[in-house]
């Protein structure tokens, strides 16, 4: 994979000089379809942790576009109710660092003295992605790298695909319900999860692959969703060496997985698929 | 609305006797076409707040599908790294309550400590929904009531409708990146902000309405995503009436924009659309 911004992209326009993020990159990939393997890259969207810090205290992690983050600074401050009103949010200074983004923000004493008081009443760590870590250097933990191999093979992947949408039983009346699901080396599904968020689909498979004691390196990930940093943490930390995403991936998750020596397939649909990390394990 | 599950649905097997929540609901809603307006129904996904409860301690509440709650729960605590090994989990006890479902978990007191630990050196409240909330009584927060009026011709959704993908410069590249917007009573789109988590651009559009000084009552939301409880949330808190959703509502964001007197549009395309909640805002 490389990781550069497209250098005359018109989005990037209203970022601050000295802007370590982009919000696109292109990506690069190998590109197959019906006739074979060619090389190719993609411009995919990226995901940064952006940490807010209100006076001097770090509050959340949240994963999002390095774009527009004094609207998102006074926009979350806003709907989290941490301010009442916008004139509240009396500085917002950004820094980058290698790790991400973070906000500095200024709130009157009084709502600072709320939020301390809220938190303490508070839980911390959380489910979806990185909200509730508190630093940009515990957010951005790597992942363990995995195992090499087994080869799966890429009409296994599309055999695996076509199994998908009956089993999807919530959806097929709903059509909002992601599916995450484990397809053995065969391209059979062995086991499906639906939920209404892409996290939790994922955690149910996990859960269920655990109870049915499955060796993680005898099938693979299928979902339904795009594929972003916490698909590929979960998924990682499962011992799950190759995920197919029915939709796009992060640049963030494609990072990721090529560093957790994890095959990253996204865009899978029929014989079609891109392959944005550690190919070798896919052959055909 | 209406909030009747449907009675034959296999997917509920698996439910325990007696569970509340079903993971589709039959929602009655207003369909326009371009012929006019009559009434339809619709299955729509749930989502649950689910408390995850450790040694008698809650540490989240996570909104999901009420559906393999056993998995989730195995699956959340070992990506989650709370616990080590499926063995770790050594009971999982489910209580519904009318606010949502409790998931009262043991795991060994080595891991609790460990929880515990970690919990008193990370932070609290976060940004995507409900997670690290402490209680059921408090993630189910009701939205105020929002004011009346004013009214907005279908013919004004639809313009705005047209007028959103030019303006999605991120999402021309890379297919991948959620907008929200805010439209006019004319239709015009004012402002428009991109993310890969719709509720970061529902954010980013809110902080930039408030940096605007605009009217909450003046126009309304464009989302080009599915609209979660946490959109219908985050835009109540705004003051914003009406909401047009490209995709598919949650059953809850149907309840909790009705309780708001909030408009909800769901499956807006061109002159078409599904309204789940307070259709008298809408002419023509």
């Amino acid at each position: 994979m490389t990781g550069t911004a497209p250098a005359d992209d018109p989005a990037l326009d209203d970022e601050p000089a000295g802007s370590r993020f982009a919000p696109l990159v292109d990506v690069a990939c190998v590109r197959r379809d019906g006739d074979g393997a060619r090389p190719g890259h993609d411009i995919l969207a990226d995901e940064v942790p952006v940490a807010l810090v209100f006076n001097g205290i770090s509050h959340a992690v949240m994963m999002a576009t390095p774009q527009d983050l004094e609207d998102f600074a006074l926009g979350f401050s806003l709907t989290e109710r941490i301010i009442e009103r916008p004139g509240d949010l009396r500085d917002c200074r950004r820094t980058d660092f290698d790790k991400g983004i973070e906000l500095a923000l200024t709130i009157p004493a009084r709502r600072f003295a709320l939020l301390k008081e809220r938190r303490r009443s508070l839980v911390g760590r959380t489910g979806c992605g990185l909200c509730g870590v508190e630093s940009l250097d515990e957010a951005v933990r790597p992942a363990a790298a995995l195992p090499d191999g087994p080869a799966i093979a890429a009409a296994v992947v599309a055999r695996a695909l076509a199994a998908m949408a009956p089993r999807q039983v919530l959806n097929q009346d709903s059509h909002a319900v992601h599916a995450a699901a484990w397809a053995g080396l065969d391209g059979e599904i062995a086991l499906i999860r639906e939920d209404v968020g892409r996290h939790n689909a994922v955690d149910k498979l996990i859960g269920a692959l655990a109870r049915a004691g499955s060796d993680p390196a005898a099938g693979f990930l299928v979902a339904t969703s795009r594929c972003s940093y916490e698909i590929v943490q979960k998924a990682a930390s499962a011992g799950i060496r190759v995920i197919a995403a029915v939709s796009a991936p992060t640049a963030y998750a494609v990072r990721l997985a090529d560093g957790a020596n994890m095959t990253l397939i996204a865009f899978a649909r029929g014989a079609r698929h891109s392959l944005y990390s550690h190919p070798e394990r896919i052959t055909g």
